[in-house]
């Protein structure tokens, strides 16, 4: 850390009681509260610091926009309450001593549990009867699909698919991951594969969902060859970065009932233009990327508990977490 | 049982290997297979008694229409594929000493899954988001729910209600169950209580569904003075039975926000009349009682398996099981 005195800027929206812990956390280190706790609840934050204190700030907690990191001359730290924090690792937006922690690990439980809602209502084939319900239809479709017994299989095997994994393996699952590495364990699943196995688990899947992280080069991965290996009952899920599958494919696949329904939270691009066949095919079910964000309390109350670790931390001179730089 | 020798007429619609399995499960005594096999996968099964042998049926496997009952003058036992038989339970149906067993326990999976899926559905705002879809609108629609950390009660604790309690508590749910005698248990419950205190748990739900059986004094069981109890976030299911639920009274606390959503498979009357409100409610999720019967592949299983046990038991003179009279 520099020579300069430690100042914190704290632009998280806290209560009384959060405020306090933090004060506490940082003991005789000063820190500046920002926040503005009107935006509790609501879906992204914004981080906006007095220019008066930019010059003299130390550390930052909240998402500053990237292009204003000029204005930081002494950041020695900055802590994101996003999982992504690629804008400010790009080369001269902050010095390369500057320490750059995230908030991993607060985004798993509320991206999984939309996958895992997107899979069951797939399953059950909720979105047809939607559109049924749109046209006060009263009709059976036919047979349904259960998680219980099949083999979910999970590309990417971080916090938000381990988090998939388990849920699907408490209602019966078999869970098979998909990672760099192979040989690393991942909680929640029963198996672990390399990207090199990929085309042969693929045929063996009833649910397939990806929750890739933004590092990989995951370009189309699903591809239209790759579609063509996935069984007629085929459940596909994406939240992760929407280039991870080819739409133009997808749309061709289903259309051909090549699988039994998709579901995609991400897209590429976003916002899904308005001419994709994809918003008129009844076996894909497309929500805005708001499996993230801060959709769940739970995700807020947890960016809160991540950076207040690190305050404390900070001010003690101990090692942060989740350190991206 | 008579003393007619034994003749068992089996229409369900069984593969070559299953056929055999009741075979020698029937050892010495006599069995007629009259089922479809090419019935298998289909939602409804029938059954088709060829005229001579309803005179020296003493046994039948498979819901025979009530009213040829009287065809059957040696019937001693009928087991059906469906888990309601109060038709057969009708004065006059049946002679009165004919044993009548159920399907029990083959429906628990595919009910409870139906509702557990509608309930995730909601809680994500998906049916929302599917409306959206057919806008091709992209639009954050802002907090979603979790059942995570929620209390879910199930009002019925029998097959059904059972093991949509174990599916919440796998997720994290704390689960209370209601019935008539809060002293016996059931699996997958935190907690059981007597209908004289759900007024005083109503309040504490996030989620309330309801599996009453057919039997209980259940009429608009959930009518508009409970619905003014129910939390603003809360999420009601039924999948029990249509009338438990007041529908003129859910439309109306559904369109002044009094809960977060509701997810009909059972409506009263059914088909849902084309001019209910609920139709064009965003956050009511309606589908065409289609949780139940054959809609899984494991719930055809387990039917067959149950038939199979009380064949065997039949055969060897042994107590039947599912009994319902």
């Amino acid at each position: 850390m520099s020579g300069v005195s430690k100042l914190i800027i704290n632009c998280l929206p806290l209560t009384d009681d959060e405020r306090r812990a933090f004060a506490e956390a940082a003991g005789d280190t000063p820190q500046e509260f920002v926040g503005e706790p009107r935006q509790r609840g609501m879906m992204g934050w914004k981080a906006v610091v007095p220019d008066d204190l930019k010059s003299q700030a130390t550390a930052v907690i909240g998402n500053i926009p990237p292009a204003d990191c000029a204005q930081y001359p002494n950041l020695d730290w900055l802590q994101t309450w996003s999982a992504g924090v690629d804008p400010y690792l790009a080369p001269g937006v902050l010095p390369e001593d500057t320490h750059v922690t995230n908030a991993t690990g607060a985004y798993g439980q509320t991206v999984s549990e939309h996958m895992f809602a997107m899979m069951w209502s797939l399953m059950k084939n909720l979105p047809t009867y939607a559109r049924q319900q749109s046209e006060h239809r009263w009709h059976d479709l036919g047979p349904a699909l259960t998680p219980d017994g099949a083999t979910v299989l999970v590309i990417g095997t971080g916090d938000i698919g381990s988090h998939f994994a388990t849920l699907c393996r408490s209602v019966g699952s078999h869970t098979v991951g998909v990672r760099r590495d192979p040989t690393k364990p991942a909680a929640g699943f029963d198996e672990i594969h390399g990207f090199d196995e990929l085309d042969a688990l693929l045929p063996q899947a009833d649910v397939i969902a990806l929750a890739v992280p933004a590092s990989a080069d995951t370009y189309h991965l699903i591809d239209g060859r790759r579609l063509t290996l996935l069984k007629s009952t085929a459940v596909l899920i994406n939240a992760g970065r929407g280039t991870a599958v080819d739409l133009i494919a997808l749309a061709r696949a289903l259309a051909e009932d090549q699988l039994h329904g998709a579901g995609l939270d991400v897209t590429e691009p976003e916002p899904l233009p308005a001419d994709s066949p994809l918003w008129d095919e009844p076996h894909c079910l497309i929500t805005p990327h708001v499996a993230g964000g801060n959709h769940l309390a739970v995700t807020e109350r947890r960016i809160i508990d991540i950076a207040l670790d690190n305050v404390r931390r900070y001010a003690a001179g101990e090692p942060l977490v989740n350190v991206r730089r």
